[in-house]
């Protein structure tokens, strides 16, 4: 789990990912030729902040989204949020700005944001929860697993992978933006039907620690019936544990696919956090097993 | 009528509409060839459950959405929305799940769904109100007259259109989704200038039951004035009676055209409706006269 | 300042900006051949109520929205908003119906608006506060400095303007539209990297009157922090007055660029505004000064 822990060390708020960006690219480089297949990277400027891995002939594309909710300081001590971080009066932040590293804790003071550092932080600053990773025998805990577990996820399907993109987006818990692109990129170049959104999800009164990975069936977006029964047929067929989901809020990168120009079908599928958008988001080890036995059972099958 | 209770009996919640698809698909094959031109049609996994048929040289694409508002069921006996029914204690609801039919009543309990079914029904089990279509002298009332009424208008229009798109498409209750591809399709194939949207909107205190048509100058979104006035001239001319609509919430298909990538011209036509999104939908049967009336009219000569 | 007063005085409310279009399509064939490189300019049927200017060979796009926010006349002396007017009981109104000419006061009555005027207007008639323009030796008021100032800039720029794009948008107050077939246009036939949105900002408490135009980090949406960090190195050393703006409500033409199929880089800069979307909106003339400067050195080192 070494590999887990240098990837939550890095900030990387929506807009503001290159950090995220240069260690991903950095870590591909050195392991692609390792992998079962080597696929083709597409980064660099004109993919923003964005990578695209082509192994072979793709059919389905795997999104995994490489940004996290935070704060940016506005004026006079003044905070606001980027994405929807929970709000918990003294959790600690930190950041960078151009005098130095940024260390302090989030005041709320009438449902108005603040910060305590001595002295001004820089206009548009970005900061993020303080990291505690904390891994015992069962649980993963700490900041921004969502998505770093999907990073993650999607870095194991890469090993066997034979046929299918990996992607990593930006933006996601701000809206989105980048996925128009992205898409257009590989309908134009090596076209899929569907799409895999590599995420995390909230533990709810359906969905519980343990159970395993859970399968949306929708958040506040629905996607196409027919897929979501093909998706779950082999899912019983994995032999992989599965919970199915069923909410009527949230939203992933599969949003951005369903209103997309092309007619691409879609299913959210990732491992169930509690504490969700806190420094204590919390994942069960079992269930981030199910999920990566699940992607290389569908990428394979689908 | 026989074609409208047919066409009222078949359940098409969005996201899960590939029974009305297979309904509508096999319908215009049969017909297709009475018609006055005989259609291109464009169905399958590439278009999802949508269709188009492509009359002679386009002008002007019809968009009838297929989808209907609906709920799904959760965990424990919740119910969801899927789009914005009416909610209302104690309505009828039906399904189908892996066990078998689903027959239930609609529960509400400090504004939660639930369902009243004896047994747990399959999570993510789409369910609709039960239909009771009753047809008199002057008005249809039941389930869903939006949008099987505006389905109604656009099979009607195809049996003298020379030329012209008439397109069948999802998800429109539920934010939409199929427009965007649809569009693209249809600007790569016989691309088109302007687009009628042919759909069920609402009596209000500026439109009322048995005077016409409704035209809508806008809803929640404004189509551009120059088109409007034009559609309004032909309108004028047609000799077919219409009401103007000016409202500022609502949408339809119309929004995806405004926010596509093309240059589109639309309007929303269509015959106003009381008892929105709930089992007894009611529309004057001069005013779907009229609505049909003016499509033949409007496809003739925008 | 004659060309302002003029701008000022058109009517062109979302959705229906054909008299700006035509206005700006007069100065533009007329004064084209007086500045430093010749556009070529795309303006028709086919772009709506836009105009493209392209220059050079464009590294970058300006985009200057054209419609203002205002009101529409609904059933039985109703008025539903265009865009978000601010809403102040007793304001004057001018349009014009099929009847003549309209000048009426608005009427707010338990939250709903109302016009004045002794008979009935055209069901969808489009109206806009009375212009009162004054500008004296600091400041410029009146309505519409939203976006009207924007629109001065990008001519302005187009003076001596060697590469780029200058565009005039429409729909920009109530949702957009017009944008995502702007840049389709713009991308397949001289694309760009880069978008600078000239609109018109907010005075708030860390952005005040006479303190140079405002850079925007953010407003709800968030562009990408490496392209901002550009521009800002870029503005240091322009030697033009600035201010850095981070809001967290408020949107622009930026948010289409965002959300559009292309990785596309966008920053909002523009002076900031008192009585926003009031009949008395108030900028510093410094401000717009630097507002013209800044566009000008941007646009020659982006």
């Amino acid at each position: 789990m070494i590999l887990l822990s240098e990837l939550f060390d890095i900030q990387s708020v929506s807009g503001d990912e290159s950090s995220m960006t240069k260690f991903l690219i950095n870590l591909i480089l050195q392991r692609k030729d390792t992998w079962k297949v080597v696929p083709t990277v597409y980064v660099g400027e004109e993919f923003h902040d964005c990578i695209l891995l082509k192994f072979g002939n793709p059919r389905t594309a795997v999104f995994a989204h490489i940004d996290t909710i935070g704060f940016m300081a506005r004026y006079e001590n003044q905070l606001i949020a980027v994405g929807g971080p929970e709000l918990e009066d003294g959790v600690e932040l930190v950041g960078e700005d151009s005098l130095g590293p940024v260390f302090c804790k989030l005041k709320i003071v009438e449902e108005n944001l603040f910060h305590d550092f001595p002295r001004a932080i820089g206009r548009g600053t970005c900061l993020s929860f303080a990291q505690n990773l904390r891994i015992d025998e069962t649980f993963i805990q700490g900041a921004y697993l969502d998505n770093r577990l999907g990073i993650y996820n999607a870095l194991q399907l890469c090993e066997d992978l034979e046929d299918g993109w990996v992607v990593f987006s930006t933006y996601e818990e701000h809206g989105g933006g980048s996925m128009p692109f992205l898409l257009k990129f590989i309908m134009e170049n090596a076209p899929v039907k569907q799409a895999l959104i590599s995420d995390i999800t909230w533990v709810t009164d359906g969905v519980e620690h343990g159970k395993g990975v859970a399968i949306s069936i929708r958040d506040r977006y629905i996607p196409r019936r027919a897929f979501i029964n093909k998706v779950i047929d082999l899912a019983n067929k994995s032999g992989v544990a599965y919970q199915l989901e069923v909410e009527d809020v949230g939203g992933s990168d599969g949003r951005e696919v369903q209103f997309s120009n092309y007619a691409l079908d879609w299913c959210f599928i990732g491992a169930p956090e509690d504490h969700v958008h806190s420094p204590n988001e919390k994942v069960a080890l079992y269930d981030l097993e199910c999920m990566i036995g699940m992607y290389k059972y569908l990428m394979a099958h689908l």
